[in-house]
This record gives C-alpha cells, sequence and structure tokens, in this order.
C-alpha cells in the first residue's frame, strides 16, 4: 500500500513509519518534511495531495494543544486546541476523501484525555472527545468503503517531559502505538478507537 | 436553590424549568428573554451574572449546529457547530464559575449524536464529543466543590420534525430529560454524563 503519513517526524509519526516500512512505501509529510503540509491551511493540504497523488492510506499524528489550569484556559486556548488538533485532522479527511483509494484508510490520533483527565489538560480532552465522536460519525458516511479510525494513547514511555501529568497513568512505549496504526491501515475496522491504556 | 437556565424558550429548557420550578427558584435566560444573553459574548455572559447575581446551579440548554451530509460540511460548518454549541457553553462555565455557590453546579447539554452518528451529523457528534469530554476533565478542576455535568439526550418525542433522521432511535420525552437536569442540579455526582437512550 501508499501510506501517506502527517506529522511523521514527532514521536509517533516515526513510530508509525517505522511500522508501516516494513510493508508498505511510506510518503512523510509535516511542516517540516521535504513534502511540507500545514493542515491549518486548506491549500496546503490540496498541493500535498497532487504532489503524492492517489493514496491508500493517510495517517495523521498531528495537533498541539495547549496545557493550563481550567482556571487559566481562555476562549482563545480552547479555540487553538480546536483549531490545530481538530480542525486540522477534519480538513485532512475532508479534502484527502478525493485522494484515497476505494476501501482505504484515514487513521488520526486523539489520545487518553478523551476519557481521563489530568490537571491543565481540560483543552486537550474537549479537543481529543471532539475528534473521537467526529471519527464515529465519519465512519458511517465516508464513501467508496473509505475507513477512519483514531488512536488514542496514554502518554508515551519515551515522552519523559510529560510523566510527571500523567501521576500513574500507564504509559506506553511508541512502537507499541506504532502497531496501531497498522491495525488501522491493514485491518477492516472503521468507526474505531484505538485505545492504549 | 436559585436556578438559572440558559435557553430557557426551547423544549429542553422549558421542560428543565417545569421540573425544577416546584421546589426552586427558576431564572430563565436567553437569546429573547427578560434576562437577555448570547453566549457567543462573554460581556453578555458577565452582565448576566451581574444581572442576576450569585446562583446555585447553572442549566444550559442551548447550541445550534449545522445538519449536511459529511462531504458538504465546510470548516466554516464545523466551526459555527462548535462556535455555538461548544465554546458558549464552555464560556457559561468559565465566566460563571466566579458566580456559583460553594458546592453547587453546572449542567450542559449535549446529545445522543456523541455516541451514535445519523447521516448529516458529523458536526453535531464533534461538539457533543468535544463537551462531553470537557464535562469530564473541568468536573476535576473546578474549585470550591462546584459540581458540572452533561445531559446527552436521544431525540425528543416532541421533535417530531426531527424523527425522519433519527430511523429506529429511541425518542424521550422532554419531561423526562427535564427530571435528568433536577438530577444533576439536587444530587452529589459531578463529570457525569447522563445518557438518555
Amino acid at each position: 500500500m501508499k501510506v501517506l503519513i502527517v506529522g511523521a517526524n514527532g514521536l509517533l509519526g516515526s513510530a508509525a513509519a517505522t511500522a508501516l516500512k516494513e510493508r508498505h512505501q511510506v510518503i512523510e509529510a509535516s511542516r517540516s518534511s521535504d513534502i511540507t503540509v500545514d493542515l491549518a491551511e486548506p491549500d496546503s493540504i490540496r498541493r500535498m495531495f497532487e504532489e503524492v497523488g492517489t493514496v491508500d492510506a493517510v495517517i495523521s499524528c498531528t495537533g498541539a494543544v495547549p496545557f493550563k489550569p481550567l482556571a487559566d484556559l481562555t476562549e482563545k486556548d480552547f479555540r487553538s486546541g480546536i483549531d490545530d488538533k481538530v480542525l486540522g485532522q477534519v480538513n485532512l479527511v475532508q479534502i484527502g476523501a478525493d485522494h484515497v483509494s476505494d476501501g482505504g484508510s484515514f487513521t488520526l490520533t486523539s489520545g487518553v484525555l478523551a476519557r481521563e483527565p489530568i490537571l491543565t489538560g481540560a483543552a486537550a480532552s474537549l479537543a481529543n472527545g471532539a475528534l473521537e465522536s467526529f471519527v464515529m460519525a465519519a465512519a458511517a458516511e465516508l464513501p467508496r468503503r473509505i475507513r477512519i479510525n483514531a488512536v488514542s494513547p496514554t502518554v508515551l514511555a519515551e515522552a519523559t517531559g510529560y510523566h510527571e501529568f500523567f501521576p500513574g497513568f500507564s504509559q506506553v512505549p511508541a512502537e507499541t502505538v506504532g502497531r496501531a496504526y497498522v491495525k488501522s491501515v491493514e485491518g477492516i475496522q472503521t468507526g474505531q478507537i484505538y485505545a492504549l491504556d
């Protein structure tokens, strides 16, 4: 398969690329890759697909959300998380649907904060919850048997700087999360949230 | 208790008001009530709380989201649903937290589309999913034992115009949903999604 990974230079994107390169042609894109894309800019997404052509799977490992105590989160903060993590990935699906082969797939990335809270995580929870319900809904309406799932990991074992904010939470190695992307790309399910706790 | 209901003139707001008036002082607000408020305008929320003073419970039954086939939903459509249904209610919580008594509560309104899809419902699913994860997260951070829950009903029995879009879904009478607001206001739980299917 021809697999496009957006956000390929992050921990998750690299893990997805490593896991998928064994059997597939992987094309890497990000704000700073050879193939550049900024999901906040629909024209940039269109240019990326013009460059790479039709693909069999699109993986997105993108999205930044501000972390602040609830009382300090402004409407601008919530909006920033929505724009970057939610609408960026929604744009990728909406524009990408014309560039994915019949029976192809999208795999987005949400996260544990959709289902469990941490201090300073309200904007991230909101964004992840939005994504997971979107995936469920979009799965039912995408054309040509195109599938869509989300990978929703707990904090990464390698992301040591974040561990103190996830006290007692399981930690998952990026390699394990990488296999969840393989499951979504090579599997037959749609509308699923692959939760890695 | 002194209970402020925003969106009091809709089907759900009226049902909440009827159920709560039996034992509580109910203050009704909406875009067109004596006490006017537009949740998209933070200053309007601040003026409302200056007018009504401290309350023991805030209920929100607001939020409009565009319904269109997935392929026709634009970024503007998603943003419109987020602004109106999600950020409006988030604004109400963020500004209202200073105007709710110790141990008081917020009760927001999401909906069945957070957990089950319908054709044309992707923007609504996204908005409702965002709200439900926000409620879970905010519950853990609100100060002074302030609680927050969401009421998440299936299609209303009275909303006959919507029934064809919810084939085979349960329908719930507004009166039943009204009791869920009572449960949230008078109960002791927080971070709960009261799903009425």
